[in-house]
């Protein structure tokens, strides 16, 4: 049922944009469409059709678990020939394509389509994607919830002599064993130094004491991810570490006390950021302040300078600045946050108080 | 070193192919010319530059880690600027790039380089990827052992009562815990009527005596993937299933012995066809007979029916025919092996006799 509301969304957009096919080959609309979650489909849908085309590998499993809105064709090849066929005979037709998918892809397709013209079609997708519905917002809420109960588990874990990778394998198995589908992103775990490098890569490295602790993880649920990112210290923190954390935490709560629908996402981004500057740390915050989540980690809306999005209720975004201090420390805390009539809805329920293991 | 030599070869080619710079945004691409592992930069090759864009969130990491043929670049904003007060002073080069970076990225690359002109340059990286070296065949030998023992391991746990999701938890956990960076793809676990969707996707039946039980699994060393299926029955097999076993072995095997460098790829997926069409099961097998493997599970050359790849010395390719019967059953027999001057080099050494637990 689900489906089908979407993809009678999607063609009152295709008519509103004068579309006469969409053709879909990015994963992740994929899924948003159908549920399929193999690697390998293109899906064209018209006023009154709509055609799943799969190979071999995935055609049985199609054929069992689509919604029944869409006809199931194995593909022959590598399926050129059976679009050229229906794009032959209707002649010049405008079809929309993603601009995700490949240059290659993109080649092969105005190829395929031919006499029809592709037109780039960014937004068609992406603005149903962008505010959840309440089935996705279940999913989102269990896995942020799940999430917090991670993160509460591996502080117990947090002890002089563990390794990033060792902590990073127990938050991933954490969330298997609890019926998660995995993570949503290798989890992010740095000790030391190592946190003042925003996208770390979890290494061998030993914690010790005085050490800083960032944790940037979340996981999967149905297809859905979550988010959150805390910041601890080991035995002691140091005077500069206290500063930038209590920067840090106040930046993040003005971020979501600005959050509400309407506003510019570009502006949530600049009260983050102006507090920073004020502080004297402007040049050691380099990323944007957030970004939306759903069936991908890193989604639209973008909240960061230069975003053009605006925020609107039921939107799942995260706030999440951070200030880095190149080999000496880091600190940055992120939330997963609803955007909600009222404003923002944290669903990352972990303490953000400094805290001293 | 290593990279240097790589980088090295990019520029000969460049020079083949009469570019005069040549963009890098592919992450494997990107690995495979510098160890970097982030999941953004950009590079930049002339005749005598080599400049590596990245973000504030790999700045750091990509000073400490890159070789030191790469000036690293600071990104500011998008990037797009930098690009552009280089090109346009240089006018009117010719920039290569890759077809496989999105579409998007492929305009964006377009205004930024202007008035330079993009050239799609598909064959520059590929080919130099395509044959390893000793390093590289190092990774991927350990990668492939490692895979053996895995599957010795879990064949202990191939007992009734156990689902598939559980199998392929424990298959994950053993190449974490022996020091792989983790799989090379989630590994496929297919019981009973599952093993007869090519590309099943791992679920929560649990096995039953009587089950086929098919295992497509892999690891990553330092990079670098292995890949390898087996099949087995638990308790008892069905004369069909004993039937098909014998077709995929006998064909998989003269697959290998056709293997030689020179031969057309095609020419290896025409032999196992063949031998599957003639025994009356050409319906049942609707995949490619294998593809390469290195620091991407799937990637040049394609042991196909379309192929126009040539095999050659150092290549690492799958031979991995399989009969797939609809609501019975299936199986798959891979190995990885390398292609040497004699012919094919088995890296994978578990044992491919039918086998009932």
């Amino acid at each position: 049922m689900i489906f089908g509301r979407r993809l009678f969304l999607l063609r009152k957009a295709m008519t509103e944009t004068d579309l006469d096919v969409f053709i879909v080959m990015d994963r992740a609309n994929t899924f948003y469409l159908t549920g399929f979650q193999g690697t390998y489909s293109l899906l064209m849908v018209t006023e009154d059709h709509a055609l799943f085309l799969t190979d071999s590998r995935y055609y049985e499993c199609a054929r069992n678990s689509l919604p029944s809105e869409y006809e199931i064709v194995l593909q022959m090849h590598d399926g050129k020939n059976q679009l050229k066929s229906f794009f032959t005979i209707h002649g010049k037709l405008r079809v929309g394509f993603e601009p995700r998918i490949s240059y290659e892809k993109f080649r092969w397709l105005g190829d395929a389509v031919r006499p029809a013209r592709l037109v780039e079609t960014k937004d068609i997708i992406d603005p149903l994607r962008r505010t959840k519905d309440e089935d996705e917002l279940r999913c989102i809420r269990r896995a942020a919830a799940l999430g917090d109960r991670c993160f509460q588990r591996i502080c117990h874990e947090i002890k002089p002599g563990i390794c990033e990778r060792e902590l990073a394998l127990q938050i991933r198995r954490f969330f298997e064993d609890a019926g998660a589908e995995g993570e949503s992103f290798p989890a992010i775990v740095a000790f030391g130094p190592n946190a003042a490098l925003p996208h770390h890569q979890t290494s061998r490295r030993k914690l010790k004491k005085g050490d800083v602790v960032l944790i940037d993880m979340g996981c999967r649920i149905k297809g859905y991810c979550s988010d959150m990112t805390r910041t601890l210290f080991l035995d002691t923190a140091r005077e500069k570490e206290r500063e930038i954390y209590r920067i840090v935490l106040e930046a993040q709560t003005k971020g979501l006390e600005a959050v509400k629908p309407g506003l510019p996402a570009r502006e949530v981004d600049e009260v983050v950021r102006q507090h920073i500057i004020g502080e004297g740390y402007g040049d050691a915050f380099g990323h944007n302040t957030g970004h939306g989540v759903g069936i991908e980690i890193h989604e639209s809306p973008v909240l960061g300078p230069q975003s053009a999005d605006l925020l609107q209720e039921g939107m799942i975004i995260t706030i999440e600045p951070g200030i880095y201090c190149p080999r000496f420390s880091g600190v940055r805390i992120e939330d997963l946050v609803l955007v909600t009539k009222e404003g923002a809805q944290c669903l990352s329920k972990s303490s953000k108080q400094m805290r001293i293991l």
